[in-house]
């Protein structure tokens, strides 16, 4: 019925947010299916340990991104696809986007090369609504760092540079993609990120 | 210097022809690197447990195409190119030519679209000599079947029409890539195949 993704760094709140809107959804009468990526499936699931294995150090980024690839059309082949045609919600904490902002800006592997290779995954399969958590990545390192019960992953270990990297590209995608994308200032209290992303997908349920 | 591939089905005997051989051309001198896909790094044997996991029957035939993408890439990266820069022989037990052949033609995913996905993983690295070594797909399996030491994996358990299709493909890729293409006959004897392959490699090495 309506294909929902999350995007933004890690430290920008997103995990809470998603957790609380979707049982907001749920309250209001909504079947939600709720899922993220890499993984949502066995087999994705299988896909993301080996993408996000801290010791995987020697991982070049077109092996990477072809993971990123295999492991979403899993997902949507097997949880997806399946759920939509139910007329469910389907709830995705990051999606196509990451692969775009990640692999194809900041790792300079090009967006149209990973956007190609991702269109032999999705065929074509873009989301109805892509909620992008924006925040200055400094601050969601702060906020990683501080959170002692979270294991901190390879991707969190990159530079600073490359998660500002990673912002730029999401706030290009959200130019180029203006249709699908609405930008929520992730700095703001919790409850005010809930209640902005709440207000969001309403407005795109049309109610 | 060299980068040697063997195709064709489980039963050719092909494990026992690659170590003969590999020991041959040792004691001609040759420094020889003898590897294997899917697998071939630590990264790439992590997506190849994927890949062969016999519970993962739910695997998309997609998928399933862009991780052997995913492997081939990481094992170009960290083993066949470097070794081929040091003057080595790399002798690879399947390549590119088996995801032709089983995605790309028994699967019927199109061999140009297989290539289109590979084309991003090897940037058109491909092999200098292929040694297919053929085989009725019925006495590879009868073959399997009776040997008792070797575990049947996701891909041995398919139906025998499948490999028919399997083997056609390759005979179609042989004559597609004739010049790199060496097809030996493998219902023969152990040391015939052994003697065959040797020889059109000793010709491709011009001695």
């Amino acid at each position: 019925m309506l294909f929902i993704t999350f995007e933004g760094p890690e430290g920008s709140g997103k995990s809470s947010v998603i957790k609380e809107i979707t049982s907001r959804l749920q309250n209001d009468g909504y079947q939600v299916v709720l899922t993220r990526e890499p993984g949502g499936t066995p087999i994705s699931e299988q896909i993301r340990n080996v993408i996000l294995d801290s010791k995987n150090t020697m991982m070049d980024a077109r092996t990477e991104a072809l993971l990123y690839a295999a492991s979403r059309r899993q997902h949507l082949v097997e949880k997806i696809w399946p759920s939509l045609k139910e007329g469910k919600i389907v709830i995705c904490d990051r999606y196509l986007d990451s692969s775009l902002a990640y692999q194809g800006y900041a790792r300079g592997l090009g967006v149209e090369e990973i956007l190609k290779v991702n269109s032999y995954a999705t065929e074509g399969t873009f989301p109805d609504l892509t909620l992008l958590l924006d925040l200055d990545p400094q601050v969601g390192l702060d906020r990683i760092a501080s959170n002692s019960g979270r294991e901190v992953n390879r991707l969190d270990k990159e530079k600073l540079s490359f998660h500002l990297l990673v912002r730029e590209g999401y706030l290009k995608l959200s130019e180029r993609y203006k249709d699908r994308y609405q930008v929520i200032d992730a700095s703001s209290p919790l409850e005010k990120v809930i209640e902005d992303t709440y207000l969001a997908i309403k407005k795109r349920l049309g109610k």
